[in-house]
C-alpha cells in the first residue's frame, strides 16, 4: 500500500428557506443585485451537500474516517440546526450574514472543523441547485 | 408508422418556500401531523416538475406538440407565478389550500389543462424532493 | 380541486449481496443461463427502491399518505429484512426463491400490501442497477 | 407468488446527429416551427434509451426476459443502426421521415416489436435530452 | 469569516454535431485511431459545460461572481456559437482544429478568460457524454 | 492553444460482494466498528469507478489518452477481476485486506498505474453508493 492521502465523501442534503438581503442597500439596489432572490417572503431550495474528508487510511479499519461517524457529525452540526428552517429567520449564523451558497459553505466548514481531527483536511461542497453550487476551500 | 398515442415529456424547475398547516387544527395537532414541514418561517425546495402531454403525431412536424410551446407555456403559467416565491404568502392557489405535493401538483395540472388542446391528455409528475414526489392523475 | 386520484411516490434504497442459481439444473445449465450472475460466491447492489401508492388526497391533510409513515413502514418491512443481507443466505423469502429483480419486487410488493390500506394501490419499482429495473404490477 | 404481469426494463444509449425538416414547406416556414433544430448542417444528441417489455414471470428463471439478451437485441437493431450516425443521411429509416424524438421512437418500437415474443409487451422511452423525451404507446 | 478562496459552479448545455478527422491522415488512418467517431457525415452530443470560478467572496454581496452574470456570458460567448451547431463547419474554432472534448474545453476556456475579472481562476468541465468528460486546466 | 494539463475521466462500473472485518479483533469488536457492513454473508454495490487521467494533449489526436484504450485497460485490469465477484473470497487483492473503498481504491490505483505512460497522472474515484464515495490519490 501506498502513504499518499486519500479523500473520503459523505453526501447529505437538507431542505431550507432563505432570502437574499443587503440591510445597507435600498430596496432598488437589493433588487437590482439579487434580483428573485431578494423577494420579501423568501423562497428555499433541497441543498444537496458533500463533506469531504482528506487524510491517511487506519491501517486497522481501512477507514479515513467512519462515513457512519462522519454522518452523525454533519446530522448533529449541520442538519439539525438548518434543516427545514428560514435561515434567515431561525438561524444566528445568518442573522447578519446574507444566506448566499458562498456563506452557507464557508459557515459549514466553520460548524465542522473543530469536530475533525486536526490532522485530516476538511473541504465543503454545497449544490443550492443542480447548476448551482460552490465548493470550500478551493485549492490555493 | 402507427396510430397509437404518444406522449411528450418536459422537464421544467422552480425554486420556492411553503409550509404546510391546517388552520382548523391545534399548533399540536398540526406538529403531530406535519412535523419539521409545520415549523412556522417556512423552509423550501427545489420542485422539479415534468409535464406529459399525450396524443398523436402531427404527420406535418412529427410532433405531438412543439416542445418549445410547451415550456412556454409552462413558464407562464406555472413558473412566473410560483418560481422564487412563498407559496403560502405569495400566491392565490394556496391561500387556503396546503402546499403539499398532492395539492400543488393538481393545481399545476388545472393551471396547465385549459391551455391544451382537448384531444391532449396532460399529466403531471412533481418531485418535492428527489425521493418525495407524485403523479397526477394517476392511471385509472 | 378534483376527484381523480393521484399517486405518491417514495424512493428508499439497500445494499444485498445475491447470486442467480436454479437448483434442479445442472452447473453448466445455470451457467448457460445465469452467466456472470451465478458465480458461486455471491456479488451485490446497491438497490433503489420506489414505492408508489394511489388513491385520493385527504382533505385535512393534503396527503395521501404520509410520506414519512410510508418510510416507516418500508424501513421496518423491507429495509430491516434485506439491508446488508446475503438474499440466498440471510433470508426466508429467497431461500427457494431465485432473487432476481422480478422476483424481489414482487416479494416486496407482497410484504407491504398488507400494511397499506386497501382502497390505496400499491406498485413496486425496483432498480437492480441504473440500466436494469422492474415494476411490478405492470399496467394491465 | 402472483400472476399478475411484471414489467423489465433496459436502459441503453446511443450518440447521433439530426436536423429536423420538412421539405414540403419554404426555409422559412421550416425555421418558424423548428428554430435551431432545422439549421441546415445538423446537430446531435446523446439519445438515452429505455425499453420495457412487460410480461408474466418464468418459473424456471425468475425472468420475464434475460436482460443480456433484451440489450444484446437492442444493440443488434437499434444501436448498429442508429449509434455515430447521421440519421437523416445514414439511416434508410429517416430518409424521408422527420428525425423527431416522437418518429425516432416509434421507429425503434417497430424495429424491436417482431423481434420480442407476441406474449409480452413492449413500450419505448426516449430521451433526447435530460428535459425532452418522449414514451410509445402511451396508456390508453 | 474566513479569507481562503472559493469555488463556484455553474452548469450550462449545449447540444452539438461533430466528427473527429485529421485531414493528414489517410482515410484508413483516421479510422483505425477515431474509431465510430470519425464517420463522414457527423454524430452529436448533449454536452454538459461546467464553468468553475474560483475567488474571494464580496462581502457586501457575499458572492464570488453574480451567478446570473456568469450564465449570461457563458451563454452570449459560447452558447451562441456552438448550441444546435455542426462544430467542423459552422464554427470558426473548428474550422482547422479536430474538436474533441479536450480541445472543444480549451476552447471554452479561451472564449472566457479574457471576460471574467484576471483576479479570478476558471477551470472548464466538460461532459461529452456522461461516461466521458474532461477537464482544463487540470492541478499543476 | 495552451500548454497546460488538462485531466479526461472514463466512467465504469461493477457489482461486486464484500464484508468489512479485522480478523485480529473479537467478533464484538469487529461489529463495533464495523456495524452491519461486517453481517457474516456478504452484502454487495453497484460500485461506480471514475478513472482519471492528467497530461498533454497530443496534437496529431486532440486527445490525452483514447478513451476507448483506457476503457479496455480499466475492463482488462479491473472489471475482470472484481465484477460479479465476492472481493473477500474470489479476488487475491482483498484476500488479507480489508474490502473498504478506500482499500479498493488504492488497490484500482495500483492495477492501473503501471499500464500508464509515466508522464500521464493517474487519479481513481469510486463510489461505493451514491453517498460514500472516495478519490485517490487526493490533492497535496
Amino acid at each position: 500500500m501506498n502513504s499518499k492521502r486519500i479523500a473520503v465523501f459523505r453526501k447529505e442534503h437538507f431542505n431550507a428557506a432563505h432570502r437574499l438581503n443587503n440591510p445597507a442597500w435600498s430596496d432598488d439596489e437589493n433588487t437590482r443585485v439579487f434580483g428573485k432572490c431578494n423577494l420579501p417572503n423568501y423562497h428555499g431550495h433541497n441543498y444537496d451537500l458533500i463533506v469531504q474528508v482528506t487524510g491517511e487510511i487506519d491501517r486497522t479499519t481501512g477507514y479515513v474516517m467512519d462515513m457512519k461517524l462522519l454522518s452523525d457529525l454533519v446530522k448533529e452540526r449541520v442538519l439539525d440546526r438548518f434543516d427545514h428552517k428560514n435561515l434567515n429567520l431561525d438561524t444566528e449564523e445568518f442573522r447578519n450574514l446574507n444566506p448566499t451558497a458562498e456563506n452557507i459553505a464557508v459557515t459549514i466548514y466553520h460548524l465542522l472543523r473543530s469536530e475533525i481531527k486536526p490532522e485530516l483536511d476538511l473541504k465543503i461542497r454545497l449544490y443550492e441547485t443542480e447548476r448551482n453550487f460552490v465548493e470550500y476551500p478551493a485549492e490555493a
